[in-house]
């Protein structure tokens, strides 16, 4: 049975020392955001996923999700009532408005809530999390009446959300979408299409469900132009806002799927379904598109925490199983024969791992905590400076993290050797699991051309030139602090070489634009691995000032040691991502459809 | 429904074209390997793969395997009956001595037979496969009454065969293997002990399982230095070897797995079971081991085998599926949008996955014609090389094929979006069967063990000198070709590359061997790569000179088109191996066991 221990010292180290999060009760939204508080929702929601989301996990994997003749679905054992725990534990309003029921605490902290439900039960995570990105897009786009009415029982969690953007003919071309919306009299719409892939669409878990749902209202434009938002509740609701008549809105079947077996994953059908238009007509993917965004680094963090699990068992795997003997001799003379752990190889997994896991928290949660100061600080500059940059690194946190998590999840896999294979050891769901984060909200390669395509070029490239001043000013402050020099070359390289990959894309990309496609993903590696660079770079300060204090707290020394070889053996791939992309297009295009 | 054609043309090109496969004809044991026969074997080998194997594939991953309450294990709907057609095909023993009922075709001809079976269905395919196996093993050590017993049989398919080595608490690490055998006084042996992960291990294709046990003979030495080998039969045989009584094996469960549903992996319970020995007492492991790095062979075919059937569809997929525009304007202006192979990034997904399959297959196919010109050569000179040369690429084509496979099989199911992660299509299951083959058969880090800890230094180095004077050869005899410069230059460059990877590894391997372990990934697949760059290199002089030679076939400027992808964009990856394995061991050694 595998284990999951939240790893709540690491989490800290980059909340509070690396982050400052504690500077956020300075604002009035976050008045109430201090330490002790912070202690408790850690301790508490660490405990949850080991004790409850954990043994869940094994059992949603084997039982999945059943649909019943009457097109209801039930989830597998013990999840509703897991569900009913975060509900009533207060989470599922953790960072949300405390005018509609919220705990109003950072968005930084909800993220860590969620590594660790992701962590111990991505698929059950997936429930809270779609919630959570249905009350964001009502947050953002709809009337004060639609806040009123759904926003608490959302934040409560007493109705969870969906968002159902997927048909049959389309995913990534959102402006191929057929399900059309034909106005009723009273300002209301009829509903009516096929959406895939929702995840969440059908369950037993909460009273109701507020499906969100991207139609074309009769008459709309072709393509992206024409296309609405809409709030389509399973339940349609009475004149004391509670759930009564039934909604034509139903699940036609659930997906068979490699993961995530205990998230239901339905085909939606809606039938002159009764939906209400959130914001303008025609400007559906206005909202959907600031709240996919949140969920992209949603995903990324999925990516991470699932690494982060598939670490821990490898680790103690590793630590346990006896086989074979050091190269430099007996490292456990008495038994009959070593711990994995002593085969550099094996560490050489355990290590990439570890680096990247670490490596990636610190970035989600620098992310949140930008997403945090837009919201709250008072300067405009800052609150524009944060949003370019989460603009900028949104895509590649949902790309690159979750290509190198695939990777990383695959190592730890293969360090059990053949019990990996097995489903008994549990390695093989959290490669299932993971392998869904590198397609949903947006395929990997769909990540890489929006980095190339549009954050790159935004606002006369703003973004970048905002991430590279900040680099070289953290640089120039730090040039002079020998102990971490491996760190600050190693981040300078990087730049360098990131930025000779920006001007060959600005060079090449214009006169032939399947340039930018052609690297685009050795340009999302690239930037993911130096934004990893300034991460490592930015703990390692942190650790060695502890050290210097005097802390002979051996977290400090582990963290350079992991921090150093992230530097000395991950940043190397910079070099070849470099190369490949500056072969450009021609090497891609050369071959004749035909000819595949 | 996934498809599978296989590629004939490819196949032929790689044989006749590179090789010259017809120059065994010359000798008398291929002295009837003629074209037309060739011919005629891969058309019907390609059309069973096509028309029975691959419907199979998708039924056997459904429905598994079942043991039933005796303890006998049914195999999905549809597989005795297609077995039966492999056996009255007299497809079991088409590589093998005539002597005992064999065909007597190439090994280089069995590989490509066993391509289309892999791809089509690779759970199916292990039963031959590990008969193929077993029958190696008693070919090489066993008596010759033993042979005459068996070899008959196994090679017609009427029994099948097994590898019995891994129990609970070794796999890599044979020295701790605890099955004992019993003399008793008619010669035979009392087997006694549970070994697991036995592929095909029982099964209702055949009417005899032939396993080779590994055990320990009371009293033998501890370690690898006191394992035998033992043939165990399901059921004894009458005096006229008939099976007849039950032998005490036995299959105590099945394994619940990631991947390769539609194969039997059994636990298998020997209790005081009669066995019989193979070879001499405490010499089992050789025999092993020789069969072993036959198999090997045949798991980086798997691989590229795999690689090829996702391709296929991904390339089938990426033609047929209408999703967004073209970034250099509109490519199917009459349609609702573009197909996907438009894209620059598919294409880079797609580009990969053909330059990789087609490179794996010269350098497995070559490494057959190795083998059977160590078989058949006159010259002991010849014969010597041979064996070096197969022996140093043995652990690279399991290790450097299988890591890239599981990559390129991801990416081609990325190409399919959400659809590729739902079981429909099928390719959920290419990535889930694929992921098997870089643990079997010797985990992939055991590969890289092996090749920098033993391959590289045996008989001083003189495999890889050999290849290196060959590649030497080889380039002196091209340099002039201008048409193909940029592949000598590729070449030129991965070999010295390859070599200062050597150079380092000789350096610091010695004085710490722990450097060498944490380099051997790497440098396995810096070997990779050049092995690549030496195929790529040798099928683009091929395809030159036809062209040269007046022909019009596209094959062949595709094939040059393809090569050059994998010159431009995969060799330099070589430089990150390289930069990371030069950083040594002490990164990944620095850290203390109990921070992990």
């Amino acid at each position: 049975m595998p284990i999951y221990n939240a790893p709540i010292r690491d989490m800290k180290f980059v909340m509070q020392e690396m982050l400052n999060v504690g500077q956020l009760t300075e604002y009035d939204r976050f008045s109430e955001a201090d330490t002790d508080t912070l202690d408790a929702i850690l301790e508490q929601s660490g405990k949850f996923a080991s004790e409850v989301l954990t043994p869940l996990n094994v059992i949603g994997d084997h039982e999945g999700c059943t649909r019943n003749a009457d097109g209801s679905v039930s989830t597998p054992a013990g999840f509703k009532q897991a569900y009913q725990q975060v509900v009533e534990n207060g989470m599922m309003g953790l960072a949300h408005d405390p005018k509609y029921g919220g705990l109003g605490m950072p968005g930084t902290w909800h993220i860590a809530a969620g590594e660790m439900q992701s962590a111990s039960n991505m698929a059950f995570a997936m429930y809270p999390g779609l919630t959570n990105g249905a009350t964001k897009a009502i947050e953002i786009g709809g009337s004060d009446a639609q806040k009123a009415t759904y926003l608490p029982k959302m934040i409560s969690g007493q109705w969870t959300g969906t968002m159902n953007l997927t048909e049959p003919h389309c995913g990534t071309d959102l402006g191929l979408l057929k399900t059309k919306a034909v106005p009723n009299a009273d300002g209301s719409y009829k509903i009516t299409g096929q959406k895939i892939f929702i995840s969440a669409g059908e369950h037993d878990m909460s009273e109701n469900i507020i499906h969100l749902v991207l139609a074309r209202i009769q008459g709309a434009p072709e393509g992206v132009k024409g296309i609405s938002l809409f709030i389509v509740p399973k339940f349609k609701l009475d004149a004391d806002e509670n759930p009564a008549e039934r909604n034509a809105v139903s699940c036609g079947a659930l997906e068979e799927k490699m993961g995530i077996h205990g998230n239901s994953t339905c085909v939606m059908n809606y039938d002159e379904a009764e939906g209400y238009l959130i914001g303008e007509e025609n400007k559906g993917l206005r909202v959907m598109f600031v709240m996919m965004n949140r969920a992209r680094l949603d995903v990324g963090m999925q990516g991470f925490a699932q690494s982060e699990v598939a670490y821990q068992n490898a680790v103690s795997y590793a630590k346990d199983r006896l086989q074979g003997r050091s190269l430099t001799g007996p490292k456990n003379e008495t038994g009959p024969a070593d711990p994995l752990i002593v085969h550099p190889d094996v560490r050489r997994m355990l290590m990439e791992t570890k680096a990247y896991n670490e490596g990636a928290r610190a970035l989600v949660y620098w992310a949140a905590m930008l997403e945090d100061m837009e919201m709250v600080h008072p300067d405009e500059a800052v609150r524009e400076k944060c949003d370019d940059l989460l603009g900028l690194l949104t895509p590649v946190i949902k790309g690159y993290l979750t290509d190198k998590a695939m990777a990383t999840t695959i190592d730890c896999q293969q360090i059990f050797g053949g019990h990996g294979f097995i489903e008994e050891w549990g390695m093989s769901q959290f490669v299932r699991d993971t392998r869904i984060a590198l397609i949903y909200e947006g395929a990997n390669g769909v990540q890489a051309l929006d980095l190339v395509g549009r954050k790159l070029a935004r606002k006369g490239g703003r973004a970048l030139m905002s991430l590279n001043a900040e680099i070289d000013e953290f640089l120039a402050e730090h040039k002079d602090n020998e102990n971490v020099a491996e760190f600050m070359s190693g981040l300078e390289d990087a730049k360098k070489q990131l930025t000779e990959g920006t001007m060959w894309l600005m060079q090449n990309g214009m006169t032939n634009p399947d340039n930018a496609g052609a690297g685009s993903t050795d340009y999302m590696h690239m930037m993911g691995l130096t934004a990893f660079a300034y991460m490592w770079a930015k703990m390692a300060v942190v650790a060695q000032a502890a050290i210097d204090g005097g802390s002979n707290d051996e977290f400090y020394t582990n963290k350079l040691i992991t921090g150093r070889y992230f530097v000395l053996r991950m940043l190397p791939q910079m070099g070849a991502h470099l190369a490949k992309m500056k072969t450009g297009a021609e090497p891609l295009m050369a071959l004749d459809a035909a000819a595949f």
